[in-house]
């Protein structure tokens, strides 16, 4: 069990990494708010594992508990089931005091931390993430938003939770692709800020096991905290936070031009994290074996995954509306080496060829 | 031509009351943002009235502005509108770095300020008010949101704008009845700040004649000032903020019982500050006299509007629905004398006494 503090002034929160603590989860909420009446946002999958026991839990420290299961995934990250979701919470009649536990994934905790945002202009939001994806990275930070056509968080709110609940139990019936999903960001957090961790990661997969409870809440603690630092320094992305999106720039691109939910979120990162390494070496100085080692690392986490054939106009299209766009220029994050990220803004023709070999590399 | 500054550290803005001012917006905007494209957001009443004028004075500043226009109203007011002007502002590519700029008066400002808070996590937003209601209440404070079947403001965010420009001028093609339902408003700021603010009303308004140019635009500073004081001190309603809903109790049941738009929001206002005086006189030791003599002032400004009948059940039930509840209970701004408000939480049967005897003193 480690707490991790987020430190934010007024908005300061601490992550909890607990495994088996689904089940301290009311006695934890009851220590963070006066109040006894919660909303509970789940989906059916994960209601189904987990969402009597955190009912069971809520309701022995005493909380009345609104329990709303609605559909997950990126193609119901609309603004629509924001509506959907905020005209429940409305006809449930919960006021500002009213915590909004949101007991999913990420693109469930991306659109109920959005919900959560702009109920009654910001109403209290609990994370409880249940995939890896979200208990290193999303539900930690405050981003919160849902996709539009034009591109993915396109509309959203900075919302920071009061309280994250990150138990490392839960991911056990997670389903493997989800699971590979989530270890594209714990590469990600090794590549811009712990050498260390992309070690670690090595040794463990390349034995060809999973990782133990034990190991797993490490990686989890040293994302957590990773990312804790970087939001704590920069929590609107004036500049710093930037380095958090790493494999996204391309990453985004494919997730839009596939659509939204045939490849999962990770799945495009790990991808767009090939292409980023290879213009690291070509703008940024990395070396070519570093690149190789982090890319084999990568193949190994996903083996079954091809890299979808987009043409360069519709690519270029699609990360022309990514909205880290400033006057109509891509910004990539760049790595010099593991734990050195920096910033870089490549001419088209490099971009070109790092993805044409990153293709290369990973066939 | 004065300028009022709202001081909230890096959200820190002024507002410009500058008879005119429209011909100056852009070379204002231009002193205020770096970059030089922007999007001008406007209804059509407004945009025949006014867009031509504000198109030009940004142009002449050397911005290419990209203009929406949308229907304006309590009605359109929703989740569906905000969701249309993302895909607008998304489809022409829109970046952070572009200031939304809403000509309009107090719902469409509320809506396309939602919007602004809400694309890319948070564009700068830009308000020059062309209703009375705007300029001396909604365009200044960061209070954004729509409506839901279930109650007005339900949905949005705290958002403060980076500039806002009142021109008293444009009230000129106001219709009248807009121009009344916003004197509520005024009335309001004289009831809990500004004793002087009331004496200046009634020698001007019983004189049976509108406010020249000067004596609006005096009228406009005085409302600004305290709204921008009142926001200082707190910019998310944690308590002091609170004062400004004097009269919204009653006046948002009202609207809501109605249906939105049958009754414009100043009218509503108005019925609810003469039950609000009531329970004031009722609840916090309001004399009559006093008391009479504010209804007088709201009866002058209101002399064809009739109070509307709605059941205590159907009132009751609205006003439970009212985001200001906490906990069960509704929570009223009451007067102890003109500048002198306080919170008080009257029983059900003292404030179905004041409606009761606000509908008989309004006919």
């Amino acid at each position: 069990m480690a707490v991790v503090k987020v430190s934010l002034g007024p908005r300061s929160y601490s992550v909890h990494v607990d495994p088996g603590g689904l089940d301290r989860l009311g006695s934890l909420l009851a220590r963070r708010y006066d109040t006894r009446r919660c909303a509970l946002v789940t989906s059916p999958r994960v209601f189904r594992h987990h969402g009597r026991r955190a009912q069971a839990s809520l309701s022995r420290a005493g909380w009345a508990v609104e329990t709303f299961i609605t559909p997950d995934g990126e193609r119901v990250k609309t603004p629509t089931q924001v509506a959907a979701l905020h005209r429940r919470l409305a006809g449930a009649r919960l006021d500002r005091t009213h915590p909004i536990v949101v007991l999913a994934g990420g693109t469930l905790g991306d659109m109920a931390g959005f919900a959560a945002a702009t109920y009654l202009r910001g109403v209290p939001l609990v994370h409880v993430p249940t995939t890896l994806m979200a208990q290193v990275d999303s539900a930690v930070g405050g981003k919160t938003g849902v996709n539009l056509p034009q591109g993915k968080n396109l509309v959203g709110a900075f919302w920071q939770p009061g309280l994250v609940l990150c138990d490392p139990n839960v991911l056990a019936t997670l389903p493997e692709k989800e699971f590979r999903s989530g270890l594209a960001e714990v590469i990600k957090y090794g590549c811009i800020a712990s050498p260390a961790l992309l070690a670690r990661l090595r040794t463990t997969l390349t034995r060809g096991t999973w990782p133990g409870a034990q190991e797993l809440g490490r990686w989890i603690v040293e994302c957590v905290r990773i990312k804790a630092r970087v939001v704590s320094l920069d929590e609107r992305e004036g500049g710093l936070r930037r380095v958090l999106n790493f494999g996204h720039t391309y990453g985004h691109a494919l997730e839009k031009t596939r659509g939204y939910g045939k490849l999962l979120h990770g799945e495009a990162v790990a991808l767009g994290m090939v292409v980023a390494l290879d213009v690291s070496r070509r703008c940024a100085g990395l070396d070519a074996v570093t690149e190789g080692s982090i890319v084999e690392l990568i193949k190994h986490c996903f083996p079954d995954l091809s890299f979808p054939r987009v043409t360069w106009t519709a690519a270029a299209k699609a990360m022309g509306a990514d909205k880290k766009t400033t006057a109509g220029r891509n910004v990539w994050i760049v790595l010099q080496r593991p734990g050195r990220p920096g910033v870089f803004t490549p001419v088209d023709a490099d971009v070109r060829r790092s993805i044409e070999r990153a293709r290369h590399v990973w066939a």
